[in-house]
C-alpha cells in the first residue's frame, strides 16, 4: 500500500527557509511520508486566497491525504490549531475559516478537533513559527498512523470565513470576482447556470463583456471573453490575455449578469 | 522496482490551484505515483520557451518517464490531445507542437497517438482545463500500467513548431536568441562548433562580445562573454550578472559569429 | 527502509530547464531516490542568503538526507567541488563556504572530501553546469549506497564565508539585518537572549522598534515590532506588512539594542 500523502500549503514563498524546515520536520518524523508541495504561494495572509485555493484543489485528492495548510496572521496568540476531517480529506490549519468554504462542498459535517496534545509537537514550540513546530509534526504522526482522537478533543465551534454569495435583484444576479488566476482570467462567485438561458449578459464593473465562448479559442486573440470556469463559475478572460490587466479588475469587483429577452443579439 | 515517474510542466503558475487539482488527480487514480514538478513557470502560451525546456530537460530523464506537459491556447477546440512516445519517454500534450524540437534529438521516428479513450478521462470533462481532465487522467492510467494504445489511435499528422535556424552567409552565421535563463543568460541556436576555428567573432545585435571564455570565472564580474552553453550552443552571459539587462537583449534578437582570419586578437 | 532522501537547492530560479535537467540525471541513476526541491530561489551567486536558509533547514531533516547545493558563480574554474558530512547530513557543495554557517552549529568537525572520482559524474562534463553533470550523480550514487570516501580524498581546507558577528560596545549589541523573509521580516543576527532584560531598546537603523512583543498577533496591523525569530534571533516585523518596505530596511543594515535601565516604559 502506497504511503500516506502529505501536502503543503502555505503562505510563505516559494524559497523560503520556513517551507523547507517544515519539510524536514515531516520527514525526519515519517521518512516515508510522501510530501507534496501545493502553494507557496498564497498572498501573505490572504485568507479568501487561500479559500478558494483549497476549493478548488482538495476535492481531488484521495481520501485520507492529510493537507497542511499554515497562513497563521495569529500565530502564538489563543486562536486554536485544528484538525478538520472533512470529505475524506485531513486539514491541519489554524483556526483561521480558511477550509470552510471547501468543507461545504461535503454533505456531511465536518469533524473538527482542536490540538491539543503536544507529545505530537516538537518538543519547543516558538511563538512564531507553528508550520515547524506543531502542524508538521502533528501532521506526520498521522501519516504514521496516530488517530485523529489523540491529537485533541472535539471543538465545539470555529471560525467560518465569511464569503460574498451572489444577489439575486429582480432579473439581475449581482456576484464579484473571487480569484485571478496566473493567466489573468477572472473567476467570479457566479454559478453557471445563471448563464443558461439565451440572452443573458454579463458586465465586470460597467464593462459589458458581449463574447459569451465555450471556451478560449472560440474567439480570436484579445478578446474579453465569458465562459463557464473550471471550478464551474462565470469566468471572464481575455484571449490569449490578461482579463485581470486588460480591465483593470481584480477581487472584489462586481459582476452582474442580466437574464435576456430571449435575444442573443449583444453587441460589445 | 520503482513506481513510473510523471512529471509536469505548465505555462499555470507556481502557486495555482490548477497544477495541485492535477496533482490531486493523478495521485487519486494512483496513490503510488511518483510526481514531480519540472516548471509551472513556462510563460503563458509561450511554445517556443515550452519547447526548449522540454529539449534540455527530458535527454535526462529515465527511459518510461511519463511526462504531462500542458501550454495549451486551444483548451477545448478541437486541437488534439497526444501521447508522444519518444527517446524511451512518453508525452502527453496538446497539439500544438512544443514537443517536436526536442523530439527531433532521437533519431527515431515519434510515436504519436490521439487520446481518443474517454474511459481514461474524468468522467465529466470541462472545456477549459484537459490538464486536469484529460492528460493527468490519462497519465495516471499510463502509470498503472495500461498500454498506450488502449489511449487511442495512431495520429497520422500533427503541428510542428517552426523553429529559427540559423544561416549561414558567406563565411558568418547568423542565428538568433532562443531563450533567456534566470539568469539572463542569452541561450542561441548557434552550436558550439561554429566557434571552434580561432579568431571567430560574436556580435549580439551590433555589440560586439570579445571576450570569449570556457567558463564564467575566467573573466572578472561584469565582463560579457561568450561561451559554449549547457546544451551544447553559443552563450552570451556578463559574470555575474544578468546580460540580458546588461545586453537589453532577449527571444529573437540576431546572433552572429563571423570565422576570423586565424587571428584571435579581437578587441571589445 | 524509505529510501534516502536528496534535496535540491539552487539559484537557478523555479522555473528553470536547469532544475530539471538536475532531477532528470538524479532519478535516471536511482529511479526509486526520493528527491524533495527545498529552493531554487537563492539569489543568484548570493552565498549569504545560501547560507541563512541551509542554517534555517537543515537541522530538520533526518539523518543521512543528501543535499545538492548549488550556488556557483565558479563553476568551471579549479574551485573544488566537496561533499561535506556534518551534524549527520550530507552536503554536495561548491567549495564557496555557503554551508560553514550551518555547520558551526554541530559540536563536531565537519568532515569534508573534494569530489575527485569522474567515474560517479556524467560522461561528459560541461565547463558551466556541474549541478548536472557533477553534484546530481555523486548525489545519486551516494543515495544507491556508495561509500563517501569512494568519491574522493579528505580535504585540508576550504572556504569558509566571513559572516558579520554582533559586536558589544559598552551596553549596546550592534548587529545587522542577515535575512529578509517573504513577509518582509527582518532577522538579524542578535542572539534572542540579548533581549532577555527588561527595558532593552532595539533600532534598526536609527529607528526605534519600541513594541516588544511575543508573537505578531499582540499588536495591532501596521505595529512595528520586535520580537524572537524562529531560528532564535532577534527579528524586526511589521504586523501584517512589510518591515523591510515599511523600514527601508535590508540585509545589512545596523540592527542595535541597548541595555534598559529596568524601565519598560519606552515610547514609539
Amino acid at each position: 500500500m502506497a504511503e500516506p500523502l502529505v501536502t503543503l500549503t502555505t503562505d510563505f514563498g516559494d524559497g523560503s527557509p520556513y517551507v523547507a524546515a517544515m519539510k524536514g520536520v515531516l520527514l525526519a518524523l515519517n521518512p516515508s511520508a510522501r510530501v507534496h508541495d501545493l502553494s507557496h504561494r498564497i498572498p501573505p495572509q490572504d485568507l479568501r486566497h487561500a479559500s478558494f485555493f483549497l476549493r478548488a484543489a482538495l476535492p481531488y485528492f484521495p481520501a485520507g491525504t492529510i493537507h497542511v495548510v499554515v497562513v497563521d496572521p495569529g500565530v502564538g496568540t489563543d486562536r486554536a490549531a485544528l484538525l478538520v476531517e472533512a470529505a475524506s480529506q485531513r486539514v491541519l490549519v489554524p483556526d483561521n475559516g480558511c477550509w470552510t468554504e471547501w468543507a461545504c462542498t461535503s454533505p456531511e459535517r465536518p469533524l473538527v478537533r482542536r490540538l491539543a496534545e503536544p507529545r505530537y509537537w516538537l518538543a519547543q514550540v516558538s511563538a512564531t513559527f507553528h508550520g515547524r513546530d506543531i502542524f508538521a509534526p502533528a501532521a506526520a504522526h498521522l501519516s504514521l498512523g496516530v488517530e485523529a482522537h489523540l491529537l485533541g478533543p472535539p471543538a465545539a465551534d470555529w471560525t467560518e470565513l465569511p464569503l460574498p454569495r451572489p444577489v439575486q435583484s429582480d432579473d439581475r444576479l449581482l456576484g464579484e470576482v473571487v480569484f485571478v488566476d496566473d493567466f489573468g482570467n477572472l473567476i467570479s462567485n457566479i454559478p453557471a447556470d445563471a448563464l443558461s438561458g439565451t440572452g443573458a449578459r454579463v458586465w465586470v464593473g460597467d464593462r459589458e463583456i458581449a463574447s459569451r465562448v465555450r471556451t478560449y479559442g472560440e474567439a480570436p486573440p484579445g478578446t474579453a471573453v465569458a465562459l463557464i470556469s473550471s471550478v464551474g463559475t462565470l469566468e471572464i478572460a481575455v484571449v490569449q490575455g490578461s482579463a485581470a490587466r486588460r480591465l483593470g479588475a481584480g477581487i472584489g469587483v462586481q459582476v452582474r449578469v442580466e437574464a435576456g429577452a430571449g435575444d442573443a443579439t449583444e453587441q460589445e
